[in-house]
């Protein structure tokens, strides 16, 4: 019972059955391979439109080399204050931005908007030369609560962020679990609402480290394969990684695994909420679950063998906040027996909690 | 016949069979799994020595970030002119240490020598805070020429360096590749003989992607966790670098491939020395060769379908030089064709180049 | 009527007299001259303690300087969220840093808490290697908020830095108008409460543009040199910084300019405070006043010629708030005649505000 | 005897009084007052052309920002092997351009030729994404070696630099001694000979601390102001920088002074080449002289009183060459003092030395 992340998942079979299928033969490194020709082919089908795709090793590289490659070092980056980008990479985007700032919103629920974005912009303008000038917004789709924006929500977040000048940035760790959430296209989630820029995950869904950022207008992209480069960014065998977005792309296996995952997920809320004592801290909508319980619940959860961590304390909740993460390697047996666990070690009646 | 470069071969069966193994079940994320640890035991037993390895996904990031832990901001590192670190990088050693800069010294056939250091060394103390303060050295092994330290050589290096209080660091890309010729222990030819710090490469020489930076006195190694995860090169399903490098060391599967490599090289270095025209720039002690022939013949070649680089034009050499890369891939059948087209393509005798 | 900026004053008659002196015949360049030495030795006497004290430019260049100095480019820095580093230095403490992060706390009258300390700290640990890592604490005094430090308060800081081994750093733009408010002695309100690193400020207290850099463990300063030279903050002609400085901290200039701002200010402050429809939103301790007063009022202020500017809308205050700043050079007829209109201009009764 | 640099001679005192005259009342900060208004139209007006100034504290602060402004932090910087950028400024260019790397080319003059710039670009662009981009050409006027390019030298490497896209930068920290020694007028010199960014320096010329960066395309500038306020460099009392600036432009003190210490080091030169044992080793062009002498010569000079370095070792001569500088505070009496010294020092005759 692995809910702990869906980093701690494996690799999905026919990911590694592409990696064996690239390991014959020579070919040319650092991109100059058919792999990678052949993956910027089917992104720019997916995707509908002439993207420019580069693949990388992480999603924090991922983030951090789009970021900079739109926003200057005198620069900011508005967005969520619970963006992966703002709290869980060390730092990340700020080192490959050479120093530039996030200015972080409120987002109770993971996601901004639009009115936020032009207040934060107002601000900084008004400090002139002596504030950081905004450049970019970034939002998370899935959202680090498991939220999702509608395609609607971030055309008008694409609209507040080309009135002010600035790039628009989707940190895609989730995306294909944010994608079969809401039934749009790829490109109804991108390009067509106003996003510039993708970090687009695969590792989470089955990858077993790769990652890409595509720019939607591969204008925005200059200097952007030399700054891969000076990062460490850029392997030699690249066939290695471009197989494995192939693979994940080819025959729908992204959004089978997202799917997947996302089933899971909706399966563990259903039966959780059920439950007295037991509350959803927030819309499930992707893989992720964030859901208050009695500490003594978490306990027996733990000891019975659920690997799952301990969140948060939120404001107004008397319980504790724990996160549940499913996968495309999450087992319904896995998620019955997580299930009839809860059940048995929920309090009482909810008075109890 | 590839003999364009060692990063153009495929991947070692065992390195492939070790992914697969290591796909399946949850484990935990970030380094914290069965696979990371058995790497660290295994390497501690081949280096026979307490020390800190930590894996990332390319040489240039082994380089970058072993430097700048070692290395201010406002510090130097010296190394020679022709290391990868200052001219193959694009300025990721300078990105990660934060501006620091490089020292490079002329090595006509890519090694250093100690009084080298003292000199580069005595010049930037001169000039006190207007100049950046060496703090390393770094040698590369095997070095852009194909040649190799001997552990006495490098053991003069690490007087040198202590004697400044400098710390050394080899750049080992193709570190099996030397290992094998010299016949040395890996710790005689580390930190026996003064290294402090060593960018282990397995990418070269059979891996799929995968490096790592080890130190061989682990408090050098302080902070390294945070700058590889700002780095974007902390790999959140870390068992498949671990992985890697585990079956790597395993079984000697390094120094098989490595011998090979290396043997196959010689077999090429002593088929064209006999040629008339063809001329060695270098000894041949790894797998790399750099070959003064004349342009007809390399046009010749080409166009019979061997690929390899044309690198350079070095004074007093009439005709360019090119490099040949053998690899763990590439065959007896390949070098025996590359000779036999060799043979028939040089010019009639020497007078004719 | 000028109320801006204790920037937009002039420079003390003794100060310019000291440049002058100063200007006179050929001595060592970059601090290689007889006024830093006598700086140096004024400052340790005034500290009474075996201080290094580094003269640059600005005020952003001695706070970034101090903060590089003593933060890995993976840490990061706990600071008010209304620091001057974190929200009017342009990113400079970022850029110095090598991309290094504050953490900002809430801090309504600019000051910050041990607690808060302890709690940044908690969460940044338990976030392991993707979180940066806290390394010190700056503090500011007088804070943004015109609010001052007592030696107690700053040491129940400088315990809970030290306990987590957080270096402190104090941003002493406005040293002098907090010291003279305490009473304290120069020493009690630094080292003796724990503080390890000062941005010393004289520019806004009477100075052309001074300010030093002083670090109570000379220990603590190693490298400073050369980051102020990479930084282009070297004066050569480094005589002429020096020579502001010791007239500075000579015949008590500071303390006599720094008490006859605060007098200006207290002075404002009472008569502004007896007015209806006018409110001061802050102690005023120093040599700032924020204070809520009706539009209108802050237009005809305006329109009669007085020169301040509208700085805030605070929560659950109706009117705006302004911002009154004094320093040396503003004269009691200055404040006479600002009083005189306000008490004109101010809204009839509180009732009509 | 003061010729150890022009950075120890003290301040003219035209620049003196105009810092006395802006220390009056209150004016705007961060260059909202009237005496930066001033010089920029004096500016404006001197190099008859509608370009941008930005004064700064320091000539490494000029350089860093002017170069930063103009290249990427993967790109690169062509400049001669001993420019003041690459060794004398503690790594800052690759401070504030964010890792950027210098190229530097053999100068045994001081100045580069077109073709070298050729050559390094060609090797540049061969590497591809493993070799940092050249984006940008510095030169030195006058020279380190007291050397001048003439208004046609620097046309020349102005359209190399155009017909490989490369901006060109000119280190102007003696850029007035280089101006009265070739004639030209400001305009010449730089724009109309293809210079698009001038540091222009004044301290080393008779301003206190007062240097300024000039582009002559405004909106190459884009940006700078927030890169000037992030790095520390933008002084709050602004109209000290500026009134400096102007004095020095105003009633042609820059020119005069130039003309002085030119006038004082050809009177050096000549005097010096006429010695038995006694060699110039380029050109006095400017107010540098370097000179080959005895060592028991130099020892004696310095015994006797005057002020100067020991330079370098050159291959080919056999004595050391040491290097005298002159400035507007250099007066006759110093130059004779010091060639009746030398007359009475030097060998005995040629043969002797």
């Amino acid at each position: 019972m692995y809910f702990a992340s869906d980093n701690t998942a494996p690799i999905s079979p026919e990911i590694l059955q592409a990696i064996a299928e690239a390991g014959h033969g020579h070919v040319g490194s650092y991109g100059a391979d058919p792999f990678t020709e052949k993956l910027t082919a089917k992104a720019r089908e997916i995707f509908e439109t002439d993207l420019a795709i580069y693949p990388v090793g992480t999603g924090t590289a991922a983030n951090a080399l789009a970021l900079a490659t739109i926003v200057h070092p005198y620069g900011a980056v508005i967005c969520a204050d619970e963006a992966h980008i703002a709290t869980d990479e060390c730092g990340a985007p700020e080192f490959y931005m050479s120093g530039a700032k996030l200015i972080t919103l409120p987002s109770p629920d993971g996601r901004i908007a639009p009115m936020q974005i032009e207040t934060a912009m107002a601000r900084a303008i008004d400090g002139g030369v002596h504030h950081v000038l905004p450049e970019a917004v970034s939002i998370t789709q899935a959202t680090e609560w498991g939220t999702i924006y509608t395609p609607a929500q971030i055309a008008e977040i694409g609209q507040a962020s080309r009135r002010r000048g600035l790039h628009l940035h989707m940190d895609g760790a989730r995306f294909a679990n944010a994608l079969v959430h809401t039934g749009a296209t790829p490109a109804e989630l991108t390009w067509k609402s106003g996003i510039d820029v993708l970090s687009f995950g695969a590792t989470k869904n089955g990858a077993m480290a790769a990652e890409a950022v595509i720019f939607f207008n591969p204008a925005l992209a200059a200097g952007f394969e030399r700054r891969r480069k000076r990062a460490g960014q850029l392997w030699s065998k690249m066939r290695f990684l471009s197989a494995q977005l192939h693979a994940y792309l080819e025959n729908d296996l992204w959004l089978r695994n997202a799917r997947h995952a996302n089933a899971m997920a909706t399966t563990l809320a259903d039966g959780l909420a059920a439950l007295p004592g037991v509350r959803l801290m927030q819309k499930v909508q992707a893989n992720e679950l964030f859901v208050a319980m009695p500490d003594d619940m978490i306990d027996a959860l733990h000891a019975e063998g659920a690997v799952f961590y301990r969140w948060i304390d939120m404001q107004g909740e008397p319980n504790p906040v724990v996160r549940l993460v499913t996968s495309f390697a999450t087992t319904p047996e896995d998620v019955a027996t997580f299930l009839t666990l809860a059940r048995r070690l929920a309090p009482a009646t909810q008075a109890a909690a």
